[in-house]
């Protein structure tokens, strides 16, 4: 079913307006929302319809995106996402957990996504994927600098040209270089709920601190780490008994939990970007 | 700031057509939420919205709604909820704690509500009540069939007519006549997660059946014994150390947490009955 | 590190008594915890305990056994846990995500069990099983009467001489002969918060019932459908947006954690049964 | 009942020689946890116990304390904890969500406490605290240095001298001198997860921050602001919807939940301090 997502300064007759274009092209609404950032000024709608067309519904769609450009003031986005799978690339590093539940996903059907291929820092995981049939690529960073280690992950993306990465415990910081080639693309699973423990070994921190809940945060990845805009987050209780390592442990299936819908979200044209906010119309 | 209540078949164009009115009345649509049930062909719609009139809005307000239903297929029904308080009666029996978090937000102006008094089928809360200067009826069911019982209170609920009965922890069960005269205007918050453990002493039955979250159900009250339409449910975790009494203690927490956001949601008109279920936008 | 599970009758001196003998081993106790059931008049303890033993273990185990039996009284049970990974038979039908889950968790060493076999009602997941090494043996119901399904499947079980079996989202009731072969020792997922919900389909039921919350709960399989011992639930909030299959698609990760978490404490001996109750020190 | 609060440093025996003590005087254990610290070789533990005394069982209390003292390793802490009701008083400013709480569980004999007075820096909540006939202090702060407005608030302490004191949204930083005059005896709420939002204006924090969940922190206070022991933790999840007002609006009940669940966890003399870190057995 085709959606419909526009963004645009907020000003009276949106609502009305858009669902006039729809309405032009029989198009049958089956769900709509709506959000008016009132500090900003800005608008968002994600309408889903359906509609009689048969033939070339793909020319269709453009002339609904058209058509409602034309009645939005200066400034306003429109874009009718399609109905198929995003194609990604995963990117792990030594744990399993946040990656195998994706493949999961994946085999199944689950992830309204296909995994073009997975990249790791480390070899440890490729047998895991090859289970799955999923191309693995090992791209060691030991002895290379931050740069020629990006290239070369760089170079496997290329003839994939994937719409988004995943991070799945991906345990090394991108540059701003490379994050700059998939803007609000790059999703990643960050293990404690930011923007607490920021950094390395949050769980550590967290364990320091003597904290009684614990938790993740599923993020669009941007220049500055960990601070980019958020998706999801989950938390569980912890207590004394948790040492460092038990928080860990108890954090896994958080993490992927809170990624896992994350992903649903975006791969479902559900998530709009707000400055360094997300609106999301689940 | 007014708000547009829409409850009609589901057609298409539905959205198009209300939000054309409020465009004609130079309305500025604030907030917006629509779902349409598809599996019973109904469609609901809230709009917040506020507009440049001066002088009689009752009257641009019922021209709205007017308007409105002319646009809408036969069977709608249109509202617009005034931003005023709604003017309520709390029953209650022995417990204080959600009686006393009511009388609380109220004295602070957080209900959205006016308690225009409190009645109780045992005197003991009566003092709690008179520290918050709302009238207290004690009316004692001992010695009563309920129909006598019920005829008190109706008498006392008579020259106030109250838009909603609240039952904080009124332990009795009101008969369908008495029920009839509140249609889907009565709350009432149930110490379990319904359907688990209908009836009486749900925390002994809880217990029994050595459950690990326990939780509160605010549902609107129908004839048959909470089976209404459910408003809120919230849980939390116990265990084997928790005795019945302590659930009891545990559970009260949660109560008066699920009635207060259950009030909350009815007061500011955000709820929508759909047979036994509730569409509730917020 | 070795584990001593108590559970007796309560009286006076029982801490004193049990650490007593294991300090006369010059045991080292790391963790412990006890609960005594006031209203049944029983105690349980766990304790978790190390100590300067070389050579054989084994024989210094059975003598803690032997003489904490001695210092306690009449009815009492005492038992040394091993520190070895249950070996576990996981039974399924056609739903892949908690077997998945699981045997993710088992390939890299999460699960504190072996999978020696999985054993289905359906073929549709041995491709899965078969990625991960585990044998599979697909015992197809139809056309069979439930007597000569469980024997097929029973004589399977029968070299294998499984400590646990786990029903993994297993669709099919076991008769109370077949339950009786495994005391206290099958852990089974429903996916609602139990007693809500009794038997089949428990989303359509809840979706009929309009819940705000749904959950998971694993619990012990007695004769009685889904009224063995609770071990774990959770849930999640839910609402009107939520169709039947919503319910059933949020439910998923939810069973699977709900699962997961209550096959570590089994496996790791943290629970005690209580007839119908569980006490679990985790 | 009485608690025996014991700390020390781990050795093996501990647990068979203060039972031993408690098992001399006829000291029947109803509810018995221990904690070991292993990194820093340090043990916990609470047991509740009752016996046979008749007469002074004061004293019998103290020789219970100076015996357990004698079997354990020196540095050792041992207490006996009366239960009677603390005494406490609470400090607060403007808002009265926690404060009305406070007073009403206080009213109904639910918070194991005595509240002998409430000071605020504002006058307009001694209304609230006049209805439930506990002395109410105004000491206002405008026009004094944080010295003088302590001194004066200290004045009114010294005849009174508190046990505990509970800051209620107290919106004021007090200073190391004053803190230091109540050692691990000072409670405050502040509303964020801690360690996120540190400082002001945590609500207007998030919602720069665009996080997907709120919470609320009890913690001890020390000189460190917001960086005492966490004893409560609780969140709520939130969204784009939720303006900052609207964060504080929704972060007003899990703040008095938070700290209403931490005063019962110190008042029943549940809580170790543990450097920075609590140890609470519930």
């Amino acid at each position: 079913m085709p959606v419909l997502l526009v963004e645009c300064p907020d000003q009276r007759g949106l609502v009305h307006a858009i669902s006039g274009v729809l309405l032009r092209h029989d198009g049958n609404v089956v769900g709509n929302h709506e959000f008016v950032d009132a500090q900003n000024g800005r608008f968002y709608m994600r309408t889903e319809f359906d509609g009689p067309w048969t033939g070339d519904a793909h020319e269709v769609g453009e002339r609904i995106v058209a058509e409602t450009l034309a009645v939005l003031p200066a400034g306003a986005r429109v874009r009718l996402a399609r109905s198929v799978p995003k194609r990604i690339v995963v990117l792990a590093s030594r744990e399993h957990h946040c990656l195998g539940d994706l493949l999961l996903r994946h085999q199944f059907g689950g992830l309204n996504a296909r995994i073009e291929a997975v990249i790791s820092n480390h070899a440890v995981l490729g047998d895991l994927v090859g289970k799955f049939g999923v191309p693995f690529h090992h791209v060691p960073a030991e002895g290379m600098d931050r740069t020629a280690h990006e290239a070369a992950v760089a170079a496997l993306l290329e003839p994939i040209g994937p719409e988004f990465l995943v991070l799945a415990k991906y345990m090394r910081v991108l540059s701003p270089a490379f994050v700059a080639r998939y803007p609000s693309r790059i999703i990643n699973i960050h293990h404690s709920f930011l923007p607490a423990f920021i950094g390395a070994k949050p769980y550590h921190q967290a364990f320091q601190r003597g904290v009684k809940v614990i938790g993740a945060t599923a993020h669009l990845v941007t220049d500055d780490l960990d601070a980019g805009a958020i998706l999801v987050q989950h938390v569980i209780p912890v207590d004394h008994t948790h040492a460092a390592q038990d928080l860990v442990r108890a954090g896994r299936d958080v993490e992927q939990f809170a990624l896992a819908q994350a992903l649903r979200l975006v791969f479902e044209d559900r998530v709009f970007l707000a400055g360094n906010r997300t609106v999301i119309f689940d």
